[in-house]
């Protein structure tokens, strides 16, 4: 029964785009007052919306019913580990009829409003977020609007799963292993964070506690010492570069993460020196690199595959039953010891 | 002007994929003799079909307008030089209304089928498809369906732009250069192919065919030599294991990328030998990881960066013209000498 193209029908979201001539995606954030709009834009699209006579339909979303779509938001393409994680959640969903598509949030509020207002406009079913850097209001207002599961970040949100490494027992595993070889001057290479909340609920910031944590309860508070730059590898050389300046140079540096333990190394060899020989050094997140053996990284296997796996089945859960109660898993990390770490010289 | 719920209307795919009780997808999919239906998703999709008379639009899809979006299809998540391809995508698509999604191939045709079946079915505007190894008429049939760039992909088809690095001309870059310092025994390690088509339009058969023509053209003839693996890690590994046990093993390794070239020192390092001191190791691609310290790897820089922004240019381009001539681009590659690569013992 083929509808004549001249039958009274409702105006859609398509149509008010063309004629305000903007992208759908900008209509539908000016009709929810979303981030990234501009004044001009606002007032086309209203003027669109008026002559037209649009009437968003609060319905529209459920009509449409499943797109069998899940997104996943990474916060950059360059860190190894998230392929670990991305690894688990495609397998897991290549059993059913779910397609992951990915984006990339680069670690910006601002980026990841945009890129999940994105995902949201094109009608996921579903959304896992790593490490987001966005606030608990919007993050809960994604959740409130569509299924989420949140990898790595610690919160207790009742809207949406959370799947995290326990990062700060992570933390005390390395400094545990680094003390056990008589090192007192341990060194940590943290990502910067200034944000009251993200210092709660951020695996970077809960690390860097972990290390504080650990570091006093082996009688070794007077040797804290931070570096605090970014989880990337510049990040580590920037970090190394700072702590080998100081008057009395760790024995042993931690970096936070696999890729700024390469930045570390990195510096090491620039400055003539050699780990474990001259310093050791261990990351976070066992990246397939770390095994490498021109490398051979002490690390903590934090299990990214499974936490992968872990993600999407909550998610595909909640998709089944939206208003189920938010479950928080927190998996336990395992430290690896490999060629980087050893006595103090 | 709001249409009564009860009016005479089109019957959507929607409504056959929750009376058959599959995806939209899987309707899409029959509908469109594509990749992957089972008798049984079949005969349920006609079945719906049928009893509620559900006629597949044509102009379905000029009718719904832009989404905005554009799909990339990656061959992996792991090897690092595409995350420079997508940093020039995404740096192009920036300054638009466009947003990015990503999927991953897999490097096999029947999930690649499946993938690009995903992204046409969630009507993305236009693919930038990464080293796909589709059939020619499969990729043919993806561009008379949408708007669609490949890249890595050395082909002439009239349907869809290509962006490639002179794959042939990099490889005897790097003969040229280990020639120079004196090599003769030169192996490589290739990815192993069988198909007729892709040996004339894949860059790794590029590669290897470059290699051959340069060390002919060195005089080296006699001493042409390659291991077929894969472009992963673990390929390059079994390799090297694989040259390193010939009778008269080389003094220096091409490995047909940098990926490769990793597992290559892996194994060096494994037998307790070092490069270039015992061997001299060259790779390509120039990834953000050989130019570490303690890697420093020989390469080809093909600017992944350039050629993703090369592509996204192109696509927006078809985007709006698509009838238009397709564009087949091709950049020359620079040699990058690092510390992997010296005179022969």
């Amino acid at each position: 029964m083929p509808q004549p193209r001249t039958a009274a029908r409702r105006v859609t979201i398509v149509e008010v785009a063309r004629h305000a001539g903007v992208s759908t995606t900008a209509v539908s954030k000016v009709l929810r007052n979303a981030y990234g709009t501009s004044p001009q834009m606002r007032s086309r699209v209203r003027a669109a919306v008026d002559r037209l006579g649009y009437r968003p339909s609060a319905t529209a979303r459920a009509l449409r019913g499943r797109t069998w779509t899940v997104g996943v938001m990474l916060p950059d393409v360059r860190n190894p580990f998230f392929a670990d994680i991305l690894d688990g959640v495609a397998e897991h969903l290549d059993d059913t009829e779910y397609q992951l598509l990915m984006t990339c949030g680069g670690n910006d509020a601002t980026s990841e409003a945009r890129v999940t207002e994105a995902m949201i406009d094109r009608s996921m079913d579903g959304l896992i977020l790593i490490a987001p850097v966005s606030s608990p209001a919007h993050l809960d207002g994604i959740a409130r609007t569509v299924p989420t599961v949140v990898i790595g970040r610690h919160s207790h949100s009742a809207r949406y799963d959370t799947v995290n490494d326990d990062d700060f027992t992570g933390a005390g595993l390395v400094v545990a292993h680094l003390a056990g070889l008589g090192h007192r001057r341990i060194a940590h290479i943290e990502q910067h964070e200034t944000d009251r909340v993200r210092l709660a609920e951020m695996p970077n910031a809960l690390r860097a506690d972990g290390y504080r944590h650990a570091m006093r309860a082996h009688g070794l508070g007077e040797h804290i010492d931070i570096a605090s730059t970014t989880y990337t590898r510049d990040g580590g050389h920037l970090g190394a570069r700072l702590l080998l300046a100081r008057p009395d140079p760790p024995t042993a540096i931690f970096a936070g993460a696999d890729v700024v333990a390469l930045g570390v190394l990195d510096a090491l060899t620039e400055a003539g020196l050699s780990a474990p020989g001259d310093i050791s050094v261990a990351g976070y997140d066992d990246i397939t690199l770390a095994a490498f053996r021109t490398i051979s990284l002490t690390t903590v296997d934090q299990a990214g595959h499974h936490i992968g796996v872990t993600a999407a089945g909550l998610l595909l859960d909640r998709i089944t039953e939206p208003g189920r109660p938010a479950a928080h898993v927190k998996l336990t990390p395992t430290p690896v010891v490999r060629g980087t770490t050893g006595p103090p010289r």
